[in-house]
Protein backbone atom coordinates (compact mmCIF):
# COMPACT_ATOMS: atom_id res chain seq x y z
CA UNK A 1 0.00 0.00 0.00
CA UNK A 2 0.95 3.60 0.24
CA UNK A 3 0.85 6.71 2.19
CA UNK A 4 -1.50 9.74 2.23
CA UNK A 5 -0.32 13.27 3.42
CA UNK A 6 -2.86 16.03 2.85
CA UNK A 7 -3.09 19.88 3.56
CA UNK A 8 -5.67 22.76 3.17
CA UNK A 9 -5.39 26.22 4.84
CA UNK A 10 -7.19 29.63 5.15
CA UNK A 11 -3.98 31.39 4.23
CA UNK A 12 -0.98 29.73 2.16
CA UNK A 13 0.83 27.79 4.47
CA UNK A 14 4.25 25.76 3.91
CA UNK A 15 4.20 21.98 4.63
CA UNK A 16 7.76 21.73 5.55
CA UNK A 17 7.49 20.47 9.30
CA UNK A 18 4.78 17.62 8.02
CA UNK A 19 6.84 16.81 5.23
CA UNK A 20 9.54 15.67 7.31
CA UNK A 21 7.94 13.26 8.76
CA UNK A 22 6.17 12.20 5.81
CA UNK A 23 9.73 11.86 3.72
CA UNK A 24 10.89 9.29 6.35
CA UNK A 25 8.11 7.03 5.96
CA UNK A 26 9.82 6.50 1.95
CA UNK A 27 12.25 4.28 2.75
CA UNK A 28 13.09 4.94 6.31
CA UNK A 29 10.96 4.62 8.76
CA UNK A 30 8.58 2.77 6.82
CA UNK A 31 8.30 0.66 3.77
CA UNK A 32 6.90 2.74 1.17
CA UNK A 33 10.06 3.14 -1.14
CA UNK A 34 8.88 2.98 -5.08
CA UNK A 35 8.35 6.63 -5.38
CA UNK A 36 6.97 9.82 -3.81
CA UNK A 37 5.18 12.87 -5.03
CA UNK A 38 3.76 16.11 -3.69
CA UNK A 39 1.48 18.90 -5.36
CA UNK A 40 1.26 22.30 -4.32
CA UNK A 41 -1.72 24.17 -5.38
CA UNK A 42 -0.44 28.35 -5.87
CA UNK A 43 -3.14 30.52 -7.15
CA UNK A 44 -4.35 28.36 -10.17
CA UNK A 45 -1.21 26.79 -10.74
CA UNK A 46 0.07 23.74 -9.52
CA UNK A 47 3.87 22.53 -8.82
CA UNK A 48 3.63 19.46 -9.08
CA UNK A 49 7.14 17.46 -7.79
CA UNK A 50 7.73 13.50 -8.65
CA UNK A 51 10.44 11.33 -8.02
CA UNK A 52 10.57 7.44 -8.66
CA UNK A 53 13.21 7.18 -5.96
CA UNK A 54 12.71 6.70 -2.19
CA UNK A 55 11.61 10.26 -0.74
CA UNK A 56 14.12 9.09 2.19
CA UNK A 57 16.96 9.01 -0.66
CA UNK A 58 15.67 11.84 -3.21
CA UNK A 59 17.44 15.11 -4.01
CA UNK A 60 13.85 16.42 -4.78
CA UNK A 61 12.52 15.69 -1.56
CA UNK A 62 15.42 17.54 0.40
CA UNK A 63 14.83 20.49 -1.75
CA UNK A 64 11.01 20.39 -0.54
CA UNK A 65 11.59 19.73 2.81
CA UNK A 66 13.51 22.79 2.74
CA UNK A 67 12.30 25.62 0.15
CA UNK A 68 8.74 26.75 2.13
CA UNK A 69 6.61 26.42 -0.70
CA UNK A 70 3.14 28.23 0.46
CA UNK A 71 -0.52 27.26 -0.67
CA UNK A 72 -3.76 26.49 0.50
CA UNK A 73 -4.11 22.99 -1.01
CA UNK A 74 -1.28 20.41 -1.02
CA UNK A 75 -1.97 16.52 -1.48
CA UNK A 76 1.53 14.10 -1.22
CA UNK A 77 1.86 10.53 -1.52
CA UNK A 78 5.07 7.75 -0.83
CA UNK A 79 4.25 4.50 -3.11
CA UNK A 80 4.58 1.08 -2.05
CA UNK A 81 3.75 -0.45 -5.90
CA UNK A 82 0.14 -3.07 -5.64
CA UNK A 83 -0.54 -2.43 -9.43
CA UNK A 84 1.97 -1.23 -12.43
CA UNK A 85 5.69 -1.23 -12.15
CA UNK A 86 7.84 1.56 -10.57
CA UNK A 87 8.49 4.40 -13.02
CA UNK A 88 7.42 8.39 -13.00
CA UNK A 89 4.25 7.98 -15.25
CA UNK A 90 2.88 5.61 -12.22
CA UNK A 91 3.82 7.72 -9.53
CA UNK A 92 1.32 9.71 -7.34
CA UNK A 93 -0.25 12.55 -7.28
CA UNK A 94 -1.81 12.47 -11.05
CA UNK A 95 -2.72 15.59 -12.74
CA UNK A 96 -5.16 16.60 -15.32
CA UNK A 97 -7.19 20.24 -16.26
CA UNK A 98 -10.87 20.24 -15.69
CA UNK A 99 -13.03 23.28 -16.43
CA UNK A 100 -9.90 25.35 -16.65
CA UNK A 101 -8.86 24.20 -12.94
CA UNK A 102 -5.91 21.58 -12.61
CA UNK A 103 -7.21 18.59 -10.26
CA UNK A 104 -4.74 16.67 -8.52
CA UNK A 105 -5.57 13.09 -7.02
CA UNK A 106 -3.59 10.31 -5.03
CA UNK A 107 -4.68 7.18 -4.09
CA UNK A 108 -3.91 4.70 -1.27
CA UNK A 109 -5.20 0.83 -2.03
CA UNK A 110 -6.03 -1.32 -4.67
CA UNK A 111 -9.25 -1.38 -6.72
CA UNK A 112 -8.32 -4.94 -9.28
CA UNK A 113 -11.74 -5.31 -10.05
CA UNK A 114 -12.91 -1.84 -11.14
CA UNK A 115 -12.61 -1.82 -15.24
CA UNK A 116 -14.50 1.07 -16.44
CA UNK A 117 -15.32 2.31 -20.16
CA UNK A 118 -13.06 5.47 -20.99
CA UNK A 119 -14.27 7.36 -23.90
CA UNK A 120 -11.31 9.58 -24.82
CA UNK A 121 -11.50 12.95 -22.99
CA UNK A 122 -9.11 11.84 -20.18
CA UNK A 123 -6.63 8.73 -20.56
CA UNK A 124 -4.29 6.82 -18.42
CA UNK A 125 -0.68 7.22 -19.02
CA UNK A 126 0.40 4.94 -17.12
CA UNK A 127 -0.87 1.53 -15.93
CA UNK A 128 -1.97 2.19 -12.14
CA UNK A 129 -5.81 1.00 -11.34
CA UNK A 130 -5.17 4.38 -9.77
CA UNK A 131 -4.59 6.81 -12.29
CA UNK A 132 -7.89 4.78 -14.22
CA UNK A 133 -10.27 5.69 -11.57
CA UNK A 134 -8.68 9.30 -11.23
CA UNK A 135 -9.49 9.84 -15.20
CA UNK A 136 -12.89 7.92 -14.73
CA UNK A 137 -14.07 10.43 -12.31
CA UNK A 138 -13.07 13.21 -14.59
CA UNK A 139 -14.87 11.57 -17.47
CA UNK A 140 -18.03 11.26 -15.53
CA UNK A 141 -17.97 15.01 -13.96
CA UNK A 142 -17.34 16.21 -17.29
CA UNK A 143 -19.87 13.96 -19.06
CA UNK A 144 -22.42 15.26 -16.10
CA UNK A 145 -22.05 19.05 -16.23
CA UNK A 146 -20.17 19.27 -20.13
CA UNK A 147 -18.28 22.55 -19.72
CA UNK A 148 -19.80 24.43 -17.03
CA UNK A 149 -18.46 23.55 -13.31
CA UNK A 150 -21.10 22.72 -10.91
CA UNK A 151 -21.37 24.19 -7.66
CA UNK A 152 -18.82 23.09 -4.60
CA UNK A 153 -21.16 21.50 -2.98
CA UNK A 154 -23.07 20.12 -5.28
CA UNK A 155 -19.94 18.19 -6.54
CA UNK A 156 -19.33 16.64 -3.21
CA UNK A 157 -22.30 15.03 -3.63
CA UNK A 158 -22.00 13.92 -7.36
CA UNK A 159 -18.47 12.67 -6.59
CA UNK A 160 -20.29 10.86 -3.21
CA UNK A 161 -22.98 9.18 -5.78
CA UNK A 162 -20.07 8.05 -8.24
CA UNK A 163 -18.00 6.50 -5.82
CA UNK A 164 -20.47 4.59 -3.60
CA UNK A 165 -20.57 1.50 -5.98
CA UNK A 166 -17.05 1.39 -6.05
CA UNK A 167 -15.99 1.74 -2.82
CA UNK A 168 -16.86 -2.43 -1.96
CA UNK A 169 -14.32 -3.34 -4.76
CA UNK A 170 -11.03 -2.82 -2.76
CA UNK A 171 -9.23 -0.47 -0.42
CA UNK A 172 -9.72 3.70 -1.96
CA UNK A 173 -8.22 5.68 -0.08
CA UNK A 174 -7.94 9.03 -2.04
CA UNK A 175 -7.24 12.62 -1.45
CA UNK A 176 -8.50 14.92 -4.81
CA UNK A 177 -8.51 18.85 -5.05
CA UNK A 178 -9.03 21.21 -7.64
CA UNK A 179 -7.13 24.09 -5.37
CA UNK A 180 -10.13 25.60 -4.20
CA UNK A 181 -11.28 22.16 -1.69
CA UNK A 182 -9.69 19.44 -0.55
CA UNK A 183 -11.69 15.88 -0.45
CA UNK A 184 -10.29 13.03 1.26
CA UNK A 185 -12.15 9.73 1.23
CA UNK A 186 -11.04 7.32 4.17
CA UNK A 187 -11.80 3.57 2.92
CA UNK A 188 -9.85 1.88 5.25
CA UNK A 189 -7.24 4.59 7.26
CA UNK A 190 -6.97 8.11 7.49
CA UNK A 191 -6.85 10.51 10.32
CA UNK A 192 -6.63 14.49 10.13
CA UNK A 193 -5.86 16.94 12.94
CA UNK A 194 -6.86 20.52 12.49
CA UNK A 195 -4.46 23.46 13.83
CA UNK A 196 -6.15 26.72 15.27
CA UNK A 197 -5.17 29.34 17.61
CA UNK A 198 -4.34 28.59 20.42
CA UNK A 199 -1.43 27.00 18.74
CA UNK A 200 0.96 24.61 20.84
CA UNK A 201 4.23 22.81 19.85
CA UNK A 202 3.68 19.74 18.13
CA UNK A 203 6.29 16.82 18.08
CA UNK A 204 6.96 14.37 14.70
CA UNK A 205 6.43 10.80 15.44
CA UNK A 206 9.12 9.89 12.87
CA UNK A 207 11.70 12.03 13.68
CA UNK A 208 12.71 14.17 17.29
CA UNK A 209 11.73 17.46 15.27
CA UNK A 210 9.23 19.79 17.46
CA UNK A 211 7.97 23.47 16.03
CA UNK A 212 5.94 26.31 18.00
CA UNK A 213 2.98 27.03 15.42
CA UNK A 214 2.46 30.41 17.87
CA UNK A 215 5.50 31.60 17.00
CA UNK A 216 4.89 31.19 12.67
CA UNK A 217 1.40 32.16 12.80
CA UNK A 218 -1.30 34.48 12.97
CA UNK A 219 -4.66 34.34 15.22
CA UNK A 220 -6.95 33.91 12.40
CA UNK A 221 -4.92 30.60 10.79
CA UNK A 222 -6.97 27.40 10.56
CA UNK A 223 -5.11 24.35 8.51
CA UNK A 224 -6.29 21.17 8.46
CA UNK A 225 -3.65 18.33 8.13
CA UNK A 226 -4.62 15.05 6.66
CA UNK A 227 -2.21 11.45 7.09
CA UNK A 228 -2.68 8.04 6.63
CA UNK A 229 -1.53 7.83 9.68
CA UNK A 230 -0.82 10.76 12.30
CA UNK A 231 2.54 12.48 11.33
CA UNK A 232 2.77 13.75 15.60
CA UNK A 233 2.44 12.12 18.75
CA UNK A 234 1.30 14.98 20.99
CA UNK A 235 -1.84 16.38 19.57
CA UNK A 236 -5.21 15.28 18.69
CA UNK A 237 -6.14 13.29 15.66
CA UNK A 238 -9.26 12.61 14.05
CA UNK A 239 -9.59 8.60 13.22
CA UNK A 240 -11.83 9.25 10.06
CA UNK A 241 -14.18 6.54 10.19
CA UNK A 242 -13.47 3.87 7.44
CA UNK A 243 -16.69 4.60 4.68
CA UNK A 244 -16.99 8.40 4.72
CA UNK A 245 -16.10 11.49 2.87
CA UNK A 246 -14.86 14.35 3.98
CA UNK A 247 -15.09 17.78 2.05
CA UNK A 248 -11.98 20.67 3.56
CA UNK A 249 -12.29 23.87 2.80
CA UNK A 250 -10.08 27.19 4.39
CA UNK A 251 -8.39 24.57 6.81
CA UNK A 252 -11.54 22.88 8.74
CA UNK A 253 -13.49 19.81 7.26
CA UNK A 254 -17.21 21.22 6.12
CA UNK A 255 -19.24 18.46 5.23
CA UNK A 256 -18.87 14.45 5.33
CA UNK A 257 -21.10 11.86 3.86
CA UNK A 258 -20.77 7.84 4.25
CA UNK A 259 -19.92 5.54 1.46
CA UNK A 260 -20.54 2.16 3.13
CA UNK A 261 -23.92 1.03 3.90
CA UNK A 262 -23.51 0.78 7.76
CA UNK A 263 -24.36 4.23 9.56
CA UNK A 264 -21.21 6.07 10.28
CA UNK A 265 -22.50 7.47 13.85
CA UNK A 266 -19.72 8.82 15.37
CA UNK A 267 -18.18 11.27 12.85
CA UNK A 268 -15.63 13.65 14.72
CA UNK A 269 -15.83 17.74 13.89
CA UNK B 1 9.34 38.09 -25.02
CA UNK B 2 10.90 34.80 -23.65
CA UNK B 3 13.48 32.57 -24.72
CA UNK B 4 12.91 28.58 -25.28
CA UNK B 5 15.22 25.52 -24.94
CA UNK B 6 14.66 21.83 -26.28
CA UNK B 7 16.42 18.91 -26.39
CA UNK B 8 15.73 15.51 -28.62
CA UNK B 9 17.99 12.97 -28.28
CA UNK B 10 18.26 8.99 -29.13
CA UNK B 11 19.54 8.11 -25.68
CA UNK B 12 18.52 9.59 -22.71
CA UNK B 13 20.67 12.46 -21.70
CA UNK B 14 20.84 15.27 -19.11
CA UNK B 15 20.49 18.81 -19.70
CA UNK B 16 22.57 20.24 -17.01
CA UNK B 17 25.07 21.59 -19.20
CA UNK B 18 22.99 23.49 -21.56
CA UNK B 19 20.48 24.32 -18.81
CA UNK B 20 23.62 25.97 -16.92
CA UNK B 21 23.57 28.40 -19.93
CA UNK B 22 20.28 28.69 -19.91
CA UNK B 23 19.40 29.44 -16.59
CA UNK B 24 21.66 32.52 -16.66
CA UNK B 25 19.45 34.48 -19.16
CA UNK B 26 17.10 34.22 -16.47
CA UNK B 27 17.95 37.95 -14.71
CA UNK B 28 21.72 37.15 -15.12
CA UNK B 29 23.07 37.66 -18.74
CA UNK B 30 19.60 38.51 -20.06
CA UNK B 31 16.26 40.11 -18.57
CA UNK B 32 13.90 36.68 -18.35
CA UNK B 33 13.44 37.30 -14.86
CA UNK B 34 8.93 36.40 -15.08
CA UNK B 35 9.46 32.73 -14.17
CA UNK B 36 11.07 29.97 -15.73
CA UNK B 37 10.31 25.68 -16.41
CA UNK B 38 11.77 23.21 -17.91
CA UNK B 39 10.05 19.75 -18.29
CA UNK B 40 11.37 16.19 -18.78
CA UNK B 41 10.00 13.36 -20.28
CA UNK B 42 10.83 9.63 -18.95
CA UNK B 43 9.36 6.92 -20.21
CA UNK B 44 5.94 7.99 -20.25
CA UNK B 45 5.76 10.12 -17.15
CA UNK B 46 6.96 14.11 -17.32
CA UNK B 47 8.65 15.60 -14.73
CA UNK B 48 7.72 19.45 -14.88
CA UNK B 49 9.45 22.03 -12.40
CA UNK B 50 7.76 25.71 -12.57
CA UNK B 51 8.77 28.65 -10.63
CA UNK B 52 7.51 32.11 -10.88
CA UNK B 53 11.11 33.38 -9.56
CA UNK B 54 13.92 34.10 -12.06
CA UNK B 55 15.94 31.31 -12.91
CA UNK B 56 19.21 33.05 -12.13
CA UNK B 57 18.23 33.29 -8.77
CA UNK B 58 15.88 30.15 -8.15
CA UNK B 59 16.56 27.22 -5.66
CA UNK B 60 14.99 24.36 -8.17
CA UNK B 61 16.75 25.97 -10.79
CA UNK B 62 19.93 25.21 -8.69
CA UNK B 63 18.65 21.71 -8.03
CA UNK B 64 17.58 21.27 -11.98
CA UNK B 65 21.14 22.37 -13.04
CA UNK B 66 23.17 20.32 -10.49
CA UNK B 67 20.70 16.88 -10.74
CA UNK B 68 21.42 15.34 -13.85
CA UNK B 69 17.47 13.95 -14.70
CA UNK B 70 18.22 11.80 -18.15
CA UNK B 71 15.64 12.38 -20.69
CA UNK B 72 14.82 11.86 -24.45
CA UNK B 73 12.88 15.24 -24.66
CA UNK B 74 13.05 18.67 -22.86
CA UNK B 75 11.44 21.92 -23.02
CA UNK B 76 12.51 24.56 -20.87
CA UNK B 77 11.48 28.17 -20.87
CA UNK B 78 12.29 31.63 -19.27
CA UNK B 79 9.29 34.16 -19.45
CA UNK B 80 9.62 37.88 -20.26
CA UNK B 81 6.02 38.61 -19.97
CA UNK B 82 4.13 40.18 -22.51
CA UNK B 83 0.66 38.89 -21.70
CA UNK B 84 -0.80 37.91 -18.15
CA UNK B 85 0.49 38.25 -14.73
CA UNK B 86 3.42 36.78 -13.09
CA UNK B 87 2.29 33.76 -11.26
CA UNK B 88 2.77 30.33 -11.19
CA UNK B 89 -0.53 29.49 -13.84
CA UNK B 90 1.28 31.82 -16.84
CA UNK B 91 4.71 29.90 -16.03
CA UNK B 92 5.63 28.05 -19.48
CA UNK B 93 5.71 25.05 -20.35
CA UNK B 94 1.97 23.80 -19.90
CA UNK B 95 1.03 20.33 -19.81
CA UNK B 96 -2.05 18.56 -20.70
CA UNK B 97 -2.49 14.76 -21.62
CA UNK B 98 -3.77 13.44 -25.04
CA UNK B 99 -4.49 10.26 -26.39
CA UNK B 100 -2.87 8.89 -23.48
CA UNK B 101 0.18 10.94 -23.71
CA UNK B 102 1.69 13.76 -22.02
CA UNK B 103 2.09 16.66 -24.13
CA UNK B 104 4.25 20.06 -23.60
CA UNK B 105 4.59 23.33 -24.56
CA UNK B 106 6.53 26.46 -24.06
CA UNK B 107 5.72 29.66 -26.39
CA UNK B 108 8.17 32.86 -27.05
CA UNK B 109 5.91 35.56 -28.41
CA UNK B 110 2.89 37.22 -28.65
CA UNK B 111 -0.43 36.56 -30.65
CA UNK B 112 -2.70 39.38 -29.24
CA UNK B 113 -5.21 39.01 -32.27
CA UNK B 114 -5.55 34.59 -31.60
CA UNK B 115 -9.12 34.16 -30.13
CA UNK B 116 -9.79 30.68 -31.07
CA UNK B 117 -13.51 29.40 -29.69
CA UNK B 118 -12.74 26.53 -27.25
CA UNK B 119 -15.47 23.50 -26.33
CA UNK B 120 -14.48 22.63 -23.19
CA UNK B 121 -12.22 20.03 -23.51
CA UNK B 122 -8.81 21.75 -22.88
CA UNK B 123 -9.28 25.17 -21.03
CA UNK B 124 -6.34 27.64 -20.11
CA UNK B 125 -6.06 27.68 -16.23
CA UNK B 126 -4.17 31.49 -16.69
CA UNK B 127 -4.70 33.67 -18.98
CA UNK B 128 -2.17 33.74 -21.40
CA UNK B 129 -2.00 33.92 -25.38
CA UNK B 130 0.57 30.93 -24.90
CA UNK B 131 -1.26 28.57 -23.04
CA UNK B 132 -5.00 29.40 -24.85
CA UNK B 133 -3.11 28.19 -28.38
CA UNK B 134 -2.12 24.94 -26.35
CA UNK B 135 -5.09 24.59 -25.93
CA UNK B 136 -6.58 24.89 -29.23
CA UNK B 137 -4.21 23.10 -31.09
CA UNK B 138 -4.92 19.84 -28.56
CA UNK B 139 -8.70 20.38 -28.94
CA UNK B 140 -8.53 20.61 -32.90
CA UNK B 141 -6.24 17.18 -32.50
CA UNK B 142 -9.26 15.73 -30.73
CA UNK B 143 -11.79 16.89 -32.48
CA UNK B 144 -10.23 15.88 -35.87
CA UNK B 145 -8.75 12.33 -34.87
CA UNK B 146 -11.29 11.60 -31.79
CA UNK B 147 -9.60 8.98 -30.09
CA UNK B 148 -6.88 7.32 -31.63
CA UNK B 149 -3.58 8.66 -32.13
CA UNK B 150 -2.67 9.09 -35.58
CA UNK B 151 0.77 8.85 -36.85
CA UNK B 152 4.17 11.01 -36.24
CA UNK B 153 3.83 11.74 -39.73
CA UNK B 154 -0.14 12.40 -40.50
CA UNK B 155 0.63 14.63 -36.96
CA UNK B 156 3.15 16.73 -38.07
CA UNK B 157 1.24 17.89 -41.20
CA UNK B 158 -2.53 18.45 -39.38
CA UNK B 159 0.18 20.75 -36.87
CA UNK B 160 1.10 22.47 -40.53
CA UNK B 161 -1.89 22.83 -41.71
CA UNK B 162 -3.38 24.33 -38.35
CA UNK B 163 -0.93 26.79 -37.73
CA UNK B 164 -0.40 27.92 -41.17
CA UNK B 165 -3.24 30.61 -40.81
CA UNK B 166 -2.15 31.54 -37.21
CA UNK B 167 1.61 32.41 -37.95
CA UNK B 168 0.89 35.51 -39.74
CA UNK B 169 -0.91 37.18 -36.44
CA UNK B 170 2.24 37.81 -34.37
CA UNK B 171 5.73 36.09 -32.89
CA UNK B 172 4.95 32.37 -32.95
CA UNK B 173 7.87 30.50 -32.09
CA UNK B 174 7.14 27.52 -29.41
CA UNK B 175 8.24 23.90 -28.76
CA UNK B 176 5.89 21.03 -28.88
CA UNK B 177 6.46 17.08 -27.60
CA UNK B 178 4.60 14.39 -26.43
CA UNK B 179 7.88 12.85 -25.53
CA UNK B 180 8.10 10.78 -28.75
CA UNK B 181 9.23 13.52 -30.54
CA UNK B 182 9.91 17.28 -30.42
CA UNK B 183 8.43 19.69 -32.88
CA UNK B 184 10.18 23.35 -33.19
CA UNK B 185 8.14 26.60 -34.60
CA UNK B 186 10.93 29.00 -36.34
CA UNK B 187 8.54 32.12 -36.37
CA UNK B 188 11.16 34.92 -35.64
CA UNK B 189 13.88 33.20 -34.25
CA UNK B 190 15.15 29.89 -33.19
CA UNK B 191 18.32 27.74 -33.87
CA UNK B 192 19.70 23.97 -33.04
CA UNK B 193 22.82 22.19 -33.10
CA UNK B 194 23.60 18.57 -33.14
CA UNK B 195 25.41 16.48 -31.73
CA UNK B 196 26.90 13.32 -33.03
CA UNK B 197 30.42 11.81 -32.65
CA UNK B 198 33.24 12.72 -33.06
CA UNK B 199 32.04 14.72 -30.19
CA UNK B 200 34.19 17.53 -28.71
CA UNK B 201 34.61 20.33 -26.49
CA UNK B 202 31.45 22.73 -26.27
CA UNK B 203 32.10 26.08 -24.24
CA UNK B 204 29.04 28.04 -23.07
CA UNK B 205 28.30 31.49 -24.22
CA UNK B 206 26.75 32.62 -20.45
CA UNK B 207 29.19 31.68 -18.48
CA UNK B 208 32.88 30.35 -18.47
CA UNK B 209 32.16 26.04 -18.60
CA UNK B 210 33.65 23.78 -20.78
CA UNK B 211 32.08 20.16 -21.31
CA UNK B 212 33.92 17.48 -23.07
CA UNK B 213 31.32 15.11 -24.57
CA UNK B 214 33.65 13.05 -25.61
CA UNK B 215 34.13 11.67 -22.36
CA UNK B 216 30.58 11.31 -21.57
CA UNK B 217 29.03 9.67 -24.69
CA UNK B 218 28.90 6.40 -26.71
CA UNK B 219 29.64 6.57 -30.42
CA UNK B 220 25.92 6.13 -31.09
CA UNK B 221 24.68 9.34 -29.25
CA UNK B 222 22.95 12.11 -30.97
CA UNK B 223 21.20 15.01 -29.60
CA UNK B 224 19.88 17.65 -30.99
CA UNK B 225 19.72 21.08 -28.67
CA UNK B 226 17.66 23.82 -29.95
CA UNK B 227 17.05 27.64 -28.43
CA UNK B 228 16.32 30.92 -29.02
CA UNK B 229 19.57 32.07 -29.20
CA UNK B 230 23.00 29.71 -29.11
CA UNK B 231 24.08 28.54 -26.26
CA UNK B 232 27.49 27.60 -27.09
CA UNK B 233 30.17 29.89 -29.07
CA UNK B 234 32.50 26.89 -30.63
CA UNK B 235 29.88 24.94 -32.41
CA UNK B 236 28.24 25.35 -35.42
CA UNK B 237 24.55 26.09 -34.66
CA UNK B 238 21.91 25.86 -37.54
CA UNK B 239 19.97 29.39 -37.90
CA UNK B 240 16.37 28.23 -38.63
CA UNK B 241 14.64 30.18 -41.40
CA UNK B 242 11.55 32.02 -39.54
CA UNK B 243 8.51 30.88 -40.85
CA UNK B 244 9.75 26.73 -40.55
CA UNK B 245 8.24 23.51 -38.28
CA UNK B 246 10.75 21.36 -37.74
CA UNK B 247 10.52 17.62 -36.27
CA UNK B 248 13.00 16.21 -34.16
CA UNK B 249 13.24 12.55 -33.51
CA UNK B 250 16.26 10.56 -32.06
CA UNK B 251 18.14 13.59 -31.90
CA UNK B 252 18.15 14.84 -35.29
CA UNK B 253 15.76 17.05 -37.37
CA UNK B 254 13.91 14.50 -39.83
CA UNK B 255 11.51 16.78 -41.57
CA UNK B 256 10.58 20.34 -41.98
CA UNK B 257 7.97 22.08 -43.26
CA UNK B 258 7.59 26.24 -44.82
CA UNK B 259 5.02 28.16 -42.52
CA UNK B 260 5.30 31.32 -44.28
CA UNK B 261 4.10 32.15 -48.06
CA UNK B 262 7.50 33.08 -49.60
CA UNK B 263 9.43 29.78 -50.02
CA UNK B 264 12.02 28.95 -47.36
CA UNK B 265 15.02 27.85 -49.79
CA UNK B 266 18.01 27.62 -47.42
CA UNK B 267 17.41 25.22 -45.18
CA UNK B 268 20.42 23.47 -43.76
CA UNK B 269 20.38 20.00 -42.35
Amino acid sequence: MCQLLGMNCNVPTDICFSFTGFQKRGGDTDIHADGWGIAFFEGGGVRLFLDPLPSAQSPIAELVRHYPIRSLNVIAHIRKATQGVVSLENTHPFQRELWGQYWVFAHNGNLPGFCPELVGSFVPVGNTDSELIFCWLLQCLRLRYDAKSPSRDELFIELHRLILPITGLGIFNFLLSNGEWLIAHCSTELNYVTRRAPFTTAHLKDEDVMVDFSHVTTPNDQVAVIATQPLTDNETWVNMPPGSLWLFQDGEAVDHLATQPSPVTSLAN
